[in-house]
């Protein structure tokens, strides 16, 4: 008998909907609220018995799970369970890639905008009780906006910005296929030839050995000097200390940042005290938008009866 | 002789076109950089000298410009001139109206924008170095969004959110006539009835004794308990003392403001602190977006022309 533990935050319906479809499976409901709150109360026997895992458990009680055959996580990203020796030989593997698309693009267009029109200075200033011109502002009419990853992320986000007027080159390892959510579709061996020209270099991409730094000192450098670069997806693609010193010395219009090399980033940092850095913590993903949560429940559901039904599981990784 | 006191701020192409548009008249060129900066250098000889001035001269001057028969403001609006006794009888009035839609209704997307994600919560984290969750966001997708003049400010906020999923309702004095940038069209006599049921409700109006707290107490109650309000267009038709008590009460999820009802709003107004707002000072028309500007004197110089041809002058007031 399989034994799904559940840690997704399910509504009344849904979590009828996954009893119904798994009537001859003992269903262990352990609902992780949030990215981080939580994940602490989920137990090394609850994970040492599960067959199937919906939900991303601890990493460190993942090492104890010898009978898993299958993990589905409510993330996109699967970089933390592909750590040598994280997850359980032989067992498969599911993103919820697609579910996340919506609630990244929103935030980092949510970034984008208020880097353009100067609002964290405005905040600043709103706290201070200051009433102040902080001078010119940006329009998205018109802006060339480099996209570095076609996928959900990257092609959500295109999508939006090319609805408010700006112009899109979309870059990936596979330029020869479709990316219809772009004006342009190039190959990220292309990259350096383009920077010199964005107004907006927006990084979506997943955390890869290949992605490790994509965005260094040389590239930003390469930048136009009143250019915004943007990072979602994993932090690990841009250079943080190499864009502090950027933005230390003048160089950009801005960044807004939804990841950092280290999450949380230390106290200490030299990024958040940088002139036109716009930070939030990781909060694109996860379940702060309802829209999210029901996707990535309605995605687990789906694969539960493709399993259940021996039929192939989508967005299958290992 | 007309004497022609140009008060924009031209580029060397712009400036070259209204000396060829005008080869028989006085051009004086004293440009104001931008909505407050630069207003005081204008001299009461230069306003007193003037048959025609391009932009806005202080209101006091106005006062004393008896040779003046006609006034192209750069605002939008018009309001301070047709302040009793402010206006030099006889003498034609045209003002920008048109010219500001995209730069207003981006920074209120922007607002709105940064409202539904939390971003002035994580702007305030950001200056404590602090790296914390602030919760649930929302998604223009599907809000239903009542926005209060379908005017060039309106209508063009309203093409922005349905860009991105939003559902807009647009309120006037002339529901019969077209307003194709939405999706539905309704009388603001309709407007305590359609209060309720609004995810946002967005002022973009002109300062008339029609529209003053348009947007009152009692209508703020009537609001969603997690509705978010924005004000473009002129303060006064949001009660703001109203609006800043509602806030403290823990109402709405959350409030933007580009104009208030005194401007600049006192350092001690309740509004600066109060819990989900976002506080911008007028920012939205003026000369800071490029576009804007070049709108302006594009406008102002056909109108110059049309004046010298003795031709009806575009956006004419009076």
């Amino acid at each position: 008998m399989e034994t799904i533990l559940c840690l997704l935050p399910l509504t009344d319906a849904e979590r009828a909907a996954f009893l119904a479809a798994a009537p001859d499976c003992r269903l262990l409901f352990h609902p992780i609220p949030t990215y981080r709150y939580g994940i602490e109360a989920v137990t090394q026997e609850e994970v040492s018995q599960a067959t199937v895992i919906l939900g991303n458990p601890p990493k460190a009680l993942l090492r104890h799970a010898p009978h898993l055959k299958w993990l589905q996580t409510w993330s996109s990203g699967v970089d933390y369970v592909l750590e040598e020796g994280a997850f359980p030989p032989g067992a498969m593997l599911s993103s919820a890639a697609g579910a996340h698309g919506q609630g990244v693009a929103e935030v980092m267009l949510a970034t984008l905008l208020a880097l353009m029109k100067r609002l964290p200075l405005y905040r600043d200033d709103q706290r201070a009780h200051r009433w102040a011109d902080e001078g010119k502002v940006k329009s998205p009419v018109g802006e060339r906006m480099l996209i570095l990853g076609t996928g959900d992320l990257g092609g959500s986000f295109a999508k939006l910005v090319r609805a408010l007027g700006a112009y899109t080159v979309g870059l990936d390892r596979h330029p020869d296929r479709p990316a219809p959510d772009f004006d342009e579709h190039r190959s990220i061996a292309e990259l350096d030839a383009l920077l010199p020209q964005a107004d907006v270099v927006a990084a979506f991409l997943p955390g890869t050995p290949e992605t490790f730094h994509i965005l260094d000192a040389r590239r930003i450098a390469a930048m136009k000097d009143d250019a915004i670069l943007l990072n979602a997806g994993r932090g690990s693609a841009v250079d943080c200390l190499a864009l502090a010193q950027a933005l230390d010395r003048g160089r950009l219009w801005g960044a807004g940042l939804d990841v950092t090399e280290e999450e949380p980033l230390p106290p200490d940092h030299p990024l958040w005290d940088c002139p036109g850095l716009l930070l939030t913590p990781h909060i694109g993903g996860g379940y702060r938008l309802d829209a999210t949560l029901r996707a990535v429940n309605a995605l687990a559901l789906d694969n539960l009866r493709r399993y259940l039904a021996g039929e192939p599981l989508r967005n299958r990784v290992l």
